[in-house]
């Protein structure tokens, strides 16, 4: 019995970590295609968006199957809640890549990026997608430290995302205001994107210590 | 030990009822801030906001000490998984609330929301915080059909975020690019508000019917 239990928090931990692989494989792709304009690529990003969607939907159905049928405590039970919260941070987090791609599907072939915020925009999806990368360690072999390390790495993004919005606010703005709208809400899915990566971290932290970070 | 059970169950559903009372509040007073350029009010919504952070807590908590000490399963597992879910998503609700405030408090005395779009942000200020009073009452005394319901209104939401994008971007658009960025961030919050309240709705109709919406 315990080992079968054992062996479905494993397979909870490995759907948990493809997800979160699949977020930081979205979020790459998205941004290439914003930055190039690449429409068959954006659509590809936001058609595969529903895979996460299935498979958030399994990590419940494994979640809701544990909890039922083995009743689990302490910190098995902290990890099957931890399982139940993440999954949808980390789908949300996949919608975020399919709005950045989405973004670009709708204005190619024009290009949704001007050559000013290349190196920004460049930056972010970097950065967002290796704070993915970084949950999917972090959820196949768990230490202490996680939430304090994205925290930082978000604090990077948030003033990315302020010299972004200086950038389009400026009065010699060169692009009108419908490129300025489309940016603001484009870097801002990054900034959630990063947002809900330091959630999953903070929720990984609890599995381990069973203290909920401030 | 069924009778505490029940207790501990209707416990955690007035709990929900009260986080989502209180985010409809949270709207209502953060739109009546935003339109009236009311600084006071904003920083007052703005600092209640962590009061959700704490009912959220407050309801994993009540649900993890459920699923230790009780084990449901069925019916009432599907209950404790909703209020992990759900919670998550009202506390989600305030903080966008919190947004739309702080966007009032950060500008005044300018007010943020020209005369032109003034009725359209005084609907989408009803529309969401009525949903949020409708998840109250779905909470409260669960029937099948919420989500239905709450799909259509935010179907209303939508066109009305779109609505407020065509004014912004529109060529003869008089109030310049940083006022054009922020009502693009601040019409965002409002559309996100109601994708929650959707999003909590269909996992209500989950616990009376045991299966999720598409």
């Amino acid at each position: 019995m315990r080992e079968l239990f054992q062996t479905e928090l494993d397979a909870l931990r490995e759907q948990l970590g493809d997800m979160c692989a699949q977020a930081a494989e979205a979020m790459r792709a998205a941004t290439r295609a914003v930055l190039t304009a690449d429409g068959e690529l954006a659509a590809r990003v936001v058609a595969a968006d529903a895979e996460l969607d299935v498979a958030r939907d399994r990590c419940d159905d494994t979640a809701q199957r544990l909890l039922a049928l083995q009743a689990p405590v302490a910190g098995d039970l902290r990890l099957v809640l931890t399982a139940v919260h993440c999954s949808d941070k980390i789908e949300r987090m996949g919608d975020l890549a399919a709005h950045i791609a989405d973004t670009a599907r709708i204005r190619q072939p024009e290009r949704v990026v001007p050559a000013e915020l290349t190196d920004a925009f460049t930056a972010l999806g970097t950065i967002t997608a290796a704070m993915a990368d970084r949950l999917v360690e972090l959820i196949r072999d768990p230490g202490k430290g996680g939430f304090a390390e994205l925290n930082e790495t978000d604090q990077d993004v948030d003033a990315r995302h302020v010299g972004v919005l200086e950038t389009i606010t400026r009065e010699d703005w060169p692009h009108g205001i419908p490129s300025a709208t489309s940016l603001a809400l484009l870097v801002r899915y990054y900034e959630r994107f990063a947002d809900q990566a330091v959630s999953v971290a903070k929720r990984l932290d609890f599995v381990v210590t069973g203290v909920m970070a401030a």
